[in-house]
């Protein structure tokens, strides 16, 4: 098996790194991330300057490893059209990201957005998050998500599925399972504060404390909140058919004279 | 009806300006807009150094102009939250974007996260984009979206619509009327120059020539290739559902010892 991994914290962040460690017991393993942090990135693309990539060495001669100044879909866009263009993953995985990526805020999150360029381009795939990896280490959640690469590589549904799995916050033995959600809902209150430079000119710093919202049971927040790994399957079509159809009717009544 | 309306090509783009001069005419007008052209950044907010706002006066006195060092996504949140923090808009209206945002690219645009952010906040939204304003003006597109932005303002179809809007490429009096349409299939091949640097170091400029593509007839692609304008209805669930129900028995195959 031949796995891409990428992710939003940098090439050199300790959760891509544990992520390596554990993969290439399975894969053979090709690394194409950020030269630095470039997190809530959403999926931005960089179409207005170059975009330099520079091999290390850092995770041994038997990797291959492109460090490259851009955000995580430039990295996936990048291996796939140009690094191994001729030697294509069976599965893209991005993370281990150092943060939850729960609820609404996935489409901010340059980590999902390295799996969802994946499969856009074809190719299945993971992101993995970690509410706060003091309770449990990335080791742990590199090794839950070995195991779920084995899964996704093994089975046969749709074309080119996104999974987004976030680990709960407690100790490893508290752990209660895997459960498959749905995207729960993420709103926070007082996002930014107001302060002035030393020549009188407004800044903004974004902030803000979470919400406590009602969730779905089935939501990946409340898998979360109980202690259960969060697996959610994504998709990146974002027509709303309901309104489409409701709608249908505007057609004839717009007058272009 | 007062009207927020913010864009990717920034504050001073042509796009903007025929934009506020239509929708004054219907409502009392907010600007926030990035400072420079930030297009491409899909869904990225400012997490990591501050977001400095300036107020300009070129839009005239009576309207509030907020030039932002940071994204469309920024902008909406910024204004919702500080610039009109106790007067929220009734509507959000980003653009008009000089190029199409249609099918799957619209997760890259700048343009739609604007809109989209103003969604998740609660507010009803409108991106507007044109494939080519040497064709039809921008006061073309800017007239189309006025009436549309009242179409919104009237009907009652559930919280927080979002509405993509593409103008085709033709003359004024060969638009044949608008389409209420889904999401097309975009792709490019040959997506990546590659060069070096004079120290030897590769780089890459993101080109990339359209794939041909067979679309569904309902798509935003069809109806602009047809002469029509696309009205696509958006959503921002990116859970897949089908997936979500289909692999529920995963659940207890997990081994976590």
């Amino acid at each position: 098996m031949h796995i891409l991994i990428t992710n939003d914290d940098g090439i050199y962040a300790p959760g891509i790194k544990s992520l390596i460690n554990a993969l290439k017991q399975i894969g053979r393993i090709t690394v194409a991330a950020p030269d630095k942090e470039r997190s809530a990135t959403g999926h931005a693309i960089t179409m207005h300057s170059p975009i330099m990539a520079k091999s290390i060495d850092k995770y041994g001669e038997e990797i291959k490893a492109h460090a490259v100044s851009g955000t995580p879909a430039d990295c996936v866009k990048l291996a796939l059209d140009m690094f191994i263009k001729d030697d294509w993953p069976d599965i893209v995985v991005s993370g281990i990201n150092n943060g939850p990526n729960l609820g609404t805020d996935v489409i901010y999150s340059g980590t999902v957005s390295g799996a969802i360029e994946a499969s856009m381009m074809g190719v299945p795939s993971i992101a993995i998050s970690m509410s706060d990896h003091r309770f449990i280490s990335f080791e742990d959640a590199a090794a839950f998500t070995s195991k779920m690469v084995c899964k996704v590589f093994e089975c046969s549904i749709t074309s080119s599925p996104i999974f987004n799995i976030n680990y709960p916050v407690c100790k490893p033995g508290e752990v209660k399972g895997a459960k498959i959600t749905k995207l729960g809902i993420r709103k926070y209150r007082n996002n930014f504060i107001h302060r002035e430079d030393p020549r009188g000119n407004r800044y903004y710093w974004m902030a803000g404390e979470l919400e406590d919202l009602p969730q779905d049971d089935n939501s990946d927040i409340v898998a979360i909140n109980n202690n259960y790994i969060s697996i959610t399957p994504l998709q990146f079509d974002l027509t709303h058919y309901k309104v489409m159809e409701s709608i249908k009717g505007w057609e004839s009544t717009f007058d272009l004279k």
